[in-house]
């Protein structure tokens, strides 16, 4: 999607010396930073630490940090090594471990010679698959936006409530709660996104409302809090949200609060959708409530918030009294019941 | 209440010399600092610029601020003009302009030369009915927590979850929301309450938390999102929030947000109360959603936010980017179908 009308992916090969790219994404929306991933460790740190951030993006560093790795030594220990490392930057998310896995099961497979071109050619192909995948949830998503358009007079635009950054920030491109807002723009079909800031990270201020912006789409950013009054007063025409993990059943596992949000939804006959590539649903599970464990993220995401102070030097402040108990809960579960379908790359999917 | 296990009041007369002093909250968690008001004009900025906030304490207030205009002034005309100058610091909050028509209807009755002892009377036994108000509401709603310990096993606390500061720093003491808090906490029964940041002025962040603490009650922080999630995993046993404007028929005008909160208590079977002074109910309203107006705020609140740097300096920092438009509308209406019922001084009433 575009920074600065350049089009830019969220990460990248070099067109000249084959490098491989990232935004480091910490000190978004402030400063606009490009990084290049030179080693193994450099991958890590950047899932890590942060630099890079959605389940997608994060899969996808991975793949390049092991092709990295392979380029360095493409030995069978190699292999399992840097997974290993990489697989260690953040314990929990389900697609690092997934790329890391599918870099070492398809790079055995291979005469070690012949390896390090394959990595990098695998890990290209993930990042390729990734696009096409959020192209596809676009085209779907789109249908639904474009129906609603239909019901409009005076070109009014149809007004999509969205919560956290599944943008392209968080994939390689296109993202995936935003991709049906992007291809609907693109069809130049009248929209406005209102954006939940989403505390406590506040990636909706952050992220979403700078990939908006950048990309022309119109916007409004409202605090957490705002959501139901606005539906209230006919002013959320659809929501769309992303996915970390889903059930077979659709119970939706997504960013703290976005429960809050369908709640809303369903006391205002307000529809609710969850875009998501389809290898986000977890068909191990029955009972998204009670199956998917929840992580609680540090206190001080809490007691304290990143922002750019008035010498323009982004600083970190306390919120509250020293000394205060915070909990944080990074996730939280959308019961099925208030879903109105899934939105993925094969199509909407009606509950 | 307590700060720094000294009582307080959020307003009071100097013993020794009975000049007007307050709390001057902008600064609140991070300063504590007192201010005398001297003048009308300093009773007008101080409500104007929000030294002092909560319907309650607006009104007590102004009423200070009519006494003290009349002590210089006693005539008729400085009364319709002091009047008219203090409704001038927040045109919209009812309780300003119901306490300065009090105070020129009551010291109407009264010769000129007798005005100004009438009318700081006037004004400490407004502030005195207030903080009686305000111990009812906790006698009763304390009830509610009792017949929720009754149901725990090991001592263990009832979970209690309030949005944004209807504390004591609301009203003169006590608060209404935080009252049965403060009363069940005196009467020994074990409570811990989840306190909701409020965004976007962070009031539960910075003055609930910081009441909370000083009174020694356990608490804990969570962003707004949070809640649903905690109620799904049975970790809620009440909510009580306060009030702006209640209809005769029980819908719940509050800050930004409760609605969402009160959804999420009916959706797992928790009960939800508002607590709230009689004279918060208007008569003349059926339908809170179509009738109650809902003031937008400015911008900044939601692009911008308070907080202590590190090197303890109070900053305003911006948490999106540059231009980003924001709509902030400060208040919701829950409906009275999600309100299990409304705490007064006469009692509960259960809707």
């Amino acid at each position: 999607m575009l920074v600065d009308d350049v089009p830019y992916r969220s990460i990248w090969r070099n067109q000249k010396n084959g490098s491989v790219n990232i935004i480091d994404q910490r000190w978004l929306p402030h400063e606009f930073s490009i990084q290049q991933l030179s080693s193994t460790n450099d991958a890590m740190v950047a899932i890590r630490d942060m630099w890079v951030r959605g389940a997608p993006l994060i899969g996808v560093t991975a793949a390049y940090g092991m092709a990295i790795a392979i380029a360095e030594d493409p030995s069978q220990d190699n292999l399992q090594k840097a997974g290993k490392f990489l697989n260690s930057a953040r314990p929990t998310a389900v697609n690092l471990s997934w790329a890391v896995s599918k870099m070492q099961t398809e790079l055995e497979k291979i005469e070690a010679n012949k390896r390090a071109g394959a990595a990098m050619a695998l890990a290209d192909q993930m990042a390729e698959e990734d696009v096409q995948t959020n192209m596809a949830i676009g085209k779907h998503g789109a249908k639904l936006i474009a129906d609603i358009a239909q019901t409009k007079t005076n070109g009014e635009p149809v007004r999509i409530l969205t919560h956290c950054n599944a943008g392209w920030l968080a994939t390689v491109d296109r993202g995936t709660a935003t991709a049906p807002m992007y291809e609907a723009y693109e069809q130049d079909i009248p929209i406005e996104v209102w954006v939940d800031e989403t505390r406590p990270r506040n990636q909706g201020a952050a992220l979403t409302t700078w990939e908006l912006l950048h990309n022309h789409v119109p916007h409004t950013l409202i605090v957490d809090n705002a959501g139901g009054h606005l539906m209230q007063q006919g002013l959320v025409d659809i929501c769309i949200v992303g996915s970390d993990r889903t059930t077979a059943t659709g119970d939706v596992c997504n960013k703290i609060g976005t429960y809050l949000k369908a709640l809303a939804a369903k006391d205002n006959g307000v529809p609710f959708y969850a875009a998501l590539p389809k290898s986000t649903i977890d068909f191990a599970l029955d009972d998204g409530i009670r199956e998917i464990p929840i992580e609680n993220r540090s206190e001080e995401e809490v007691t304290h918030i990143q922002g750019l102070n008035e010498n323009n030097e982004i600083v970190n402040v306390r919120l509250c009294p020293d000394n205060v108990k915070a909990l944080n809960p990074a996730f939280d579960v959308t019961p099925r019941k208030l879903v109105s379908g899934l939105i993925t790359e094969d199509g909407v999917k009606h509950l």
